[in-house]
């Protein structure tokens, strides 16, 4: 029986889970459970998720919800995996799970928190909160920091000096990749100063090509749509302003 | 050489990781970071763990920190260690790690907010934030309700329905026993509902007996101590409105 893989490519660890799925050729059906649409509020859902949150997979009679519970349990059930995703000596195992835990409650918790407060606001149906936008810049750039100057160290490409990605390069490179939904003003204002950072996502898309971009390409559509719709009503109320300055 | 262990028995995971050890016959150092003192900014703690938290270890060359990635390293590294604790089947490690990853963005950042914003500011010279714990309960509320209704289903006494404890009973439950330091009136508001929660912490203690009430031990010496500070502002407020309604 085909895995399943319930996501929305909009949702950052959705996106790691289907990459790394076709990064190591597993075989997979993809069900959208369209977030804006509150499909992961359905029923139907429920079942697959009593938590309603995606990425969920089925697999078999195998349900597993939470990204980096899901990524695990793939690279140690799915033969050809190589690796490096997911190492099998215990103490480089050990450090990535250090890394994953970490983004908990740093990495996420600032970026999904910033980009929410901001650029998705609107999309979702929320008010935008810039106090909590302000809280969440500085969580998101201080563990931008702290991966630049501690999970990046050492000589390679990839977090914990390594030459080859995990799963943890790829878990924390797609929840960075959900700031290409900003104002180019607040995303170089946040990542411009870490340009290990940038390196960094640009190994990581080159060692996960062509699904890297493919399974991304949602992220640069939204952006554009609220890039367009900013511009919009950017021109309305500057037409208003000059009517209003006329009357 | 003997594990060492970083720890400041106040913080919750570094209570679940001193059980752990000990529940386990594991050989090692306790060396407290004592939080109210600022130890975890030391320079000496940040060669230790470079994010300035605690618990963090020391094997031997190899450190580590996050309190996940300490259980289960420890859980695998070390002989001896039942198999209940994170279980060698594929499929019951990665609904642990499934409970671990839940816990990070739901029970954890509920309690632990809630805790600080009101028992713990004035020790931790914070300011109380109300608006911050009133949230942090609708958290803490939710979470406790989805461990009741979800994870604790089944027959067994612990989570996914089993009959022995695993690392997830272990760092959930440090969780809620740092409740303990609230006022009466607000665990009882907060726990009361959760009947299956309390008997879970009971079946907790219960296996992990002696050594769960010894490393809890401080948690009650901080409640009796918050306790009385409370009520000897609380007289000396008395005080002071019965003679300024006597001036």
């Amino acid at each position: 029986m085909t895995l399943k893989i319930y996501a929305d490519r909009m949702s950052q660890p959705s996106r790691a889970v289907i990459i790394f799925c076709k990064v190591n050729g597993i075989d997979f059906e993809e069900i959208r459970i369209d977030l804006s649409k509150r499909q992961h509020l359905s029923p139907e859902f429920k079942d697959i998720n009593p938590m309603r949150q995606v990425p969920a997979i089925v697999d078999g009679r195998f349900k597993l919800f939470e990204s980096h519970a899901i990524l695990i349990y793939l690279a140690c059930v799915f033969p050809g995996v190589a690796d490096h995703w997911y190492p099998t000596d215990l103490f480089k195992r050990a450090k990535i799970q250090s890394v994953l835990d970490w983004h908990h409650s740093n990495l996420r918790r600032g970026a999904a928190t910033f980009v929410v407060n901001t650029a998705l606001a609107p999309a979702l149906g929320l008010q935008r909160n810039p106090q909590a936008a302000a809280e969440a810049e500085k969580h998101l750039s201080s563990s931008l920091s702290k991966i630049e100057s501690f999970w990046l160290k050492g000589s390679g490409h990839f977090l914990l000096g390594s030459n080859q990605p995990s799963i943890a390069d790829l878990s924390l490179v797609c929840e960075i990749m959900q700031l290409e939904v900003l104002d180019e003003k607040d995303r170089n204002r946040i990542l411009g100063p870490h340009k290990k950072v940038q390196q960094w996502i640009e190994s990581t898309r080159n060692a996960t090509r062509p699904h890297f971009d493919e399974v991304h390409k949602i992220v640069f559509k939204v952006k554009e749509r609220l890039h367009t719709s900013k511009e919009k009503s950017e021109t309305e109320s500057g037409v208003k302003t000059a009517l209003n300055s006329k009357m």
